[in-house]
């Protein structure tokens, strides 16, 4: 089937570039001994999980329990959450995974901490699972280190710091803000957490970090041997300002149709919030809702719901019915709207693959 | 069920508020005699619409094909599509649709009249149904005028104008703007396309228009006698700040947890853009993505995918696993992001309700 048979808005993964930008992060990884465990939060989509863990990834990392869930049924067997997960029923949930597959859960209170070791240790049979090997703590490891023994779980290690890496600190400091994955240093050197864990004797053998913006250079951060990116399969907009990639690495487009040239200057398309996610750009400008491809003279300066406002040049010939493909701003929050997106190859459509964890907030 | 049963983050509606929205513009429009043909991309719930037909709407206002489709299988039997349908496989659906029920479609160029026009000529027989009066026209009725001669259905009516009210253009003028119906006059008195219609002889039995700021004042615009208002039902936090509603009349609500109170003076809840929705208020304020209620000292100043960050007095006693309700920025675009909502009474749960035309963006 030609794209053009496609019903729009709609989105389209270019194949040759998605299998371009899982090979290039996977191989980056290995060369540099990093392990890669990619945040599935960008795509949703079982299938990529599958290819990221085929070509090498340790395992995946997600946000929310019920996409943890999405993601085992599909036969993802070793999930990370970054996530510091509340409430009882979460607790039995993830004690429910924990009995099919390694899965491991970042936070950063102690309240936090002592439910899920409650739960397991009420669900999970020590015999059959080794509930201290799932348990991995983010920020505020050295929060946690004087009390872990009121915990009434087994004893705790503390592998995984999560954080943001900016490009702006090399070497061997990192600084970490409060950002999507939620745990906050502050500002602190990466040194003073790995001082406290040494000091208390709590090995540490996971250190992850990095974003996609970042993820080529987490070799340069000391200690850093597993990175979570989760953009890289797509890249978009966002990326593409920050220069770790380029249009032409942007495999996720919102194929749309102008629907409206009725006022000079002007085009409605067909592709509003509800299609592309109505996140500004990183850098705070607030008129770029997205990049028209093969299209840099038209700017897509407005959305409302259903719609995309671009201003064209007066000399344009576009027309109803003509279609245009965007590079949304934050493709992750785009996906996250769609039941299902299309595999294409060139002009022709692959497969339908299902948003699984889509809308999976719980 | 108590609402606190409930997993978080999730959608409630507060049934008392939801009533008193739907009778309080059932009563104005019945009042002033204004047709009242609400846009259910608010709710996306076909339940919700049938109630606003039993509260005396005419029919319902959608946006795109797909959403009339499944209002049409709940029962709503009068749809205008305030949408330039684009495409022939739209076409036959909407030609489905109107074997099926009285259905309008709004556009303003003639390329989109007249794809319409023969889809229908093809498929739906004139014995059985009356097309001509399925036809309405937005703002390019004008356009159209001198050409309607050669489109190959039957003859034209322009029943509707489609237009946001400017609530500072009072009287017989109205300011219309490129709008979420994506109609687009520019800035012209109301009157011109009326001089143009009597000019023609083409009749305007219906002058729709009218969103949920300047609903109540409809009757102040010469000739209006429908509005298709879609906010009204739950309200949100511009409609808060367009001084149309309080904090009291909004019946929808994200229930959200905290989740992490590790740095000073600030709070991270479990509901970030990919529960609230990253839409700025109407206002252009770029560090306010929600009104937590109850709690007016707070600032939900930042969301990223699946957390919101708080900022907190330092003598907050909030604490993780404490309950926040949350009126988001823009309700429409939250509520198309949950497959399902709950409808509660106080504290009590009454019903969950399937968001059956969420993501429907063909």
């Amino acid at each position: 089937m030609h794209i053009n048979d496609l019903e729009t808005p709609v989105v389209l993964i270019d194949q040759e570039i998605l299998d371009r930008n899982l090979r290039r992060m996977a191989e980056y990884c290995a060369s540099h001994q990093i392990a890669l465990r990619p945040h599935t939060k960008t795509h949703k989509i079982p299938e990529i999980a599958r290819l990221q863990v085929k070509y090498g990834s340790t395992g995946i990392t997600v946000a929310k329990v019920s996409e943890a869930e999405v993601m085992a049924s599909a036969g993802l067997s070793d999930i990370v959450v970054v996530y510091p997960v509340w409430g009882e029923s979460k607790w039995r949930r993830l004690a429910e995974l924990a009995r099919r597959i390694r899965i491991a859960v970042t936070m950063d209170s102690l309240s936090v901490a002592e439910g899920i070791s409650r739960a397991a240790k009420r669900q999970v049979s020590k015999s059959e699972f080794d509930w201290n090997s799932i348990l991995a703590c983010g920020g505020a490891a050295f929060l946690l280190i004087p009390r872990r023994s009121r915990l009434p779980g087994k004893s705790w290690t503390f592998p995984t710091f999560a954080g943001k890496a900016s490009p702006s600190i090399q070497g061997t400091s990192w600084e970490t803000r409060q950002h999507a994955s939620g745990y906050a240093f502050g500002k602190l050197p990466l040194r003073l957490p790995f001082e406290l864990l040494d000091s208390a004797g709590i090995p540490y053998p996971v250190v992850s970090g990095g974003n996609t913006p970042t993820a080529f250079q987490s070799h340069l951060f000391h200690g850093v041997n597993e990175i979570r990116p989760g953009t890289y399969v797509f890249n978009d907009r966002n990326t593409v300002d920050a220069e770790s990639a380029s249009y032409a690495d942007c495999a996720a487009t919102v194929l749309t149709t102008v629907v409206s040239t009725s006022v000079p200057n002007r085009a409605m398309i067909d592709a509003g919030s509800k299609t592309l996610a109505a996140d500004r750009l990183e850098s705070g400008a607030r008129q770029h809702f997205g990049y028209v491809l093969d299209h840099p003279e038209f700017t897509l300066d407005g959305l409302s719901e259903e719609h995309g406002h671009l201003s064209i040049p007066g000399n344009s010939s576009i027309r109803v019915g003509n279609r245009l493909r965007i590079i949304p701003n934050h493709i992750c929050p785009c996906i996250n709207l769609h039941d299902s997106v299309y595999l294409v190859s060139g002009d022709q459509v692959v497969e339908r693959w299902k948003v699984a964890a889509r809308g999976m907030v719980i």
